[in-house]
C-alpha cells in the first residue's frame, strides 16, 4: 500500500507482512479512506486466515476479526469486508484471499461507475467543493468525491475545485490537492474557514463528500467538518451529495446517534508536519504550548441536509 | 507593542521609531485584532504629524494618512483613528498625540465596559465558542469577545471555551488559547472544523466573536471563517454575539456588500510557523506542493444570522 502519511513529500508503497501489520497500517492512517481501508481490512482478514494455526484456528481468527475492527470504529466498510472475509475464511484460506481480492475489485468497479453517475451532476464551468480526501487514494481507484470530477474533466468540462484543508490532518491539502494536481485539474486550496465565504459569493455550484458511514435513515458520518460544510450549503441552497458505494451503508444502524465518533490523539491538532525550507521532514508544535486539544475524527451530517447520495447502483436525489 | 507573529512561542515587545515602521507593524500583523490595530493607526498619524517637515506638512500628512489606511483595508478602527488623529494634526502634533492617547484610552475603557455588559449573557458553567483573537492582545486592554468571558470567569462561573484554531494564521491556537491559558481559564483547542460537532452535540451554548468593520445595516466583517460559525449557530438555534466597541460600526457603509475584504498572501496558507521537538522556530510546508491557495482574510456575516451586539454603550439583542 501506498504510505500515505508521507505524501505528498514522498511517494514511498510498503508492504504488510502479517494481520496484524495491516491493522497497525490502518490504525496509524498509512492508508485511510473509507474504501481503501474497507480494502485493507479485507486482506487483513485474509491474512489471518492463512496465518491461522490448525489447532485454535476459530480462536485465532475471531481475536484477528476483532483486532481489525478496533482499529478505526466509525469506518462502514471495514466491518463489511471483515465480515465477509471472515466467513469466507470458515471455508478455506484460499476461500478468504479470493473474497477480499473480490472486494477490493467491487470497490473499484463501484466508484468508477459512481464516477459515471455523478458527473451528469457537474454543470460546464462548475465550481465544485469537496471536504477530505476521497479519490483515488481513499478507496482502490478512482475514489467516490473526486470520480465524478475525474470524469466530467475527462470529458472536456472546465471545473474548478475548492479543496478545503480539512484540518488537522490536512487530507485535502495533503491529498486531494496532491491528486488533482497530478491529473492536471484546476484547483486551489482554502482554509477550512473559507468555504462558507465562497459559497456566498457564488463561486460554489455543488459540494461532494465522501462517508465513511451512512445509517439506514440517511444520516451519514464522513470527516470532520463534513457537516458545518453542508448546514453552509444548505444555507445557501447549494446542493450537497454525498458520493459512496453501498457497502459504506449500514442497515442495522437506525440513525446516526448510533454511529461510534472515533476521537484521535490530541497532538494531531497540537502539531504539523511538513517540510523545511531545505526539504526536510519536520514536526512542528503549531498551538499554545499547554493548551488542551480535542480532536474528534468525524461527524453526522443529518440526512435532511443531503441533497443526495451517488452509488454504484443509482443515484438518490432527495 | 508586542511582536504579536512571535506568540506564543516569544513574549517580545518592540518599539516603532517613525509612523513607517508602525504601518509596517500593522500590514505585517506585528500588531493586529481591531482595537490594537486602531490604537497603533492613531499613534502612527501622531508619528507623521511629528516627523511632518514645516514645508508641506500638509502633503506629508495625507500621504502618511494614506499609507496608514492601506496598510489593513478591512479593519474599520484603523480609519476612524486615523481620521481623528489627522484631524487633530491639523491643528499640532501635541493635539495629535493626546488625540491618540485618548483613542487608545477610550478602546481599553469600552472594552472594559463590554465585558461587564456581556457577562450577563453566560450562563452558570456554559460552553462558549469564539472564533479568532478577540482579547486584550487583539486590543488595548480586556479585549471584545474575550472581555465578558474574563468578566463572568472572575465572578467564579465555571465556564468552558471551545477556541478554534482560526486557520490560516491560528490566532485562536495560539493567541485566545495563550491568553485563557494564562488567566487559568478552562478551554480546549479544536479543529475550525469541528465547531458545528460540539454544537450538535449541545456542548456550545452562544458563541461570541469580535468584529473588524459594522454596517449601517449590521453585516459584519470579521475574521475568515466567523460567517460559517454563524451559520452553524444558526441552524443550532444558538445565540451569536459580535461584541465590539462603537468605533468598529461604519455608518458609512450600507451593508456588507460594500466592505473591501483583503486578499492576503498564500503562503500563510501553504506554510506554517511553530517550534521544533528541540525548541528551535521553524516554518514548513504544510500542503501538496504545486498547488495553488486562495486566502481572504475575512468574511462579512450577514445582519440576520447575528442575535445581538455588545457595545459599551449597551447591547442590542435582535
Amino acid at each position: 500500500m501506498i504510505e500515505q502519511n508521507l505524501l505528498p513529500f514522498e511517494f514511498r508503497v510498503i508492504a504488510c507482512r502479517n494481520y496484524r501489520e495491516t491493522c497497525h497500517a490502518i490504525r496509524t492512517m498509512v492508508i485511510r479512506g473509507a474504501g481503501a481501508i474497507g480494502a485493507a481490512a479485507g486482506y487483513a482478514m485474509a491474512q489471518a486466515a492463512m496465518e491461522a494455526p490448525a489447532a485454535g484456528a476459530m480462536a485465532f481468527l475471531e481475536n484477528a476479526r476483532n483486532e481489525i475492527e478496533s482499529a478505526r470504529p466509525t469506518a462502514r466498510n471495514l466491518f463489511y469486508a471483515t465480515e465477509r472475509v471472515f466467513h469466507a475464511a470458515l471455508i478455506s484460506s484460499e476461500h478468504s484471499r479470493k473474497e477480499a481480492d473480490a472486494i477490493a475489485d467491487e470497490d473499484a468497479a463501484a466508484s468508477r461507475r459512481i464516477g459515471e453517475l455523478g458527473k451528469t451532476l457537474i454543470s460546464p464551468g462548475a465550481g465544485v467543493a469537496t471536504h477530505c480526501n476521497a479519490g483515488w487514494l481513499a478507496f482502490v481507484d478512482y475514489g467516490t468525491a473526486l470520480s465524478p470530477i475525474y470524469m466530467s474533466h475527462r470529458d472536456g468540462n472546465k471545473l474548478f475545485v475548492y479543496v478545503d484543508e480539512t484540518r488537522p490532518r490536512s487530507q485535502g491539502a495533503r491529498l486531494t490537492a496532491w491528486e488533482l494536481h497530478n491529473a492536471g485539474i484546476p484547483h486551489a486550496i482554502i482554509p477550512d474557514n473559507a468555504t462558507a465565504w465562497y459559497m456566498a459569493q457564488g463561486k460554489i455550484d455543488l459540494v461532494i463528500t465522501g462517508a465513511d458511514r451512512i445509517a439506514a435513515n440517511g444520516d451519514t458520518a464522513n470527516k470532520i467538518g463534513t457537516l458545518e460544510k453542508a448546514i453552509a450549503a444548505r444555507y445557501y441552497n447549494i446542493p450537497f451529495y454525498v458520493a459512496a458505494p453501498t457497502s459504506t451503508f449500514d442497515t442495522n444502524c437506525p440513525d446516526g446517534s448510533h454511529i461510534v465518533i472515533e476521537e484521535r490523539d490530541p497532538g494531531e491538532v497540537l502539531y504539523q508536519d511538513g517540510l523545511t525550507m531545505d526539504g526536510k521532514k519536520e514536526r512542528i508544535l503549531v498551538c499554545s504550548p499547554g493548551s488542551p486539544a480535542l480532536n474528534p475524527a468525524f461527524d453526522v451530517t443529518p440526512a435532511e441536509l443531503i441533497t443526495g447520495f451517488i452509488t454504484e447502483k443509482g443515484m438518490t436525489i432527495v
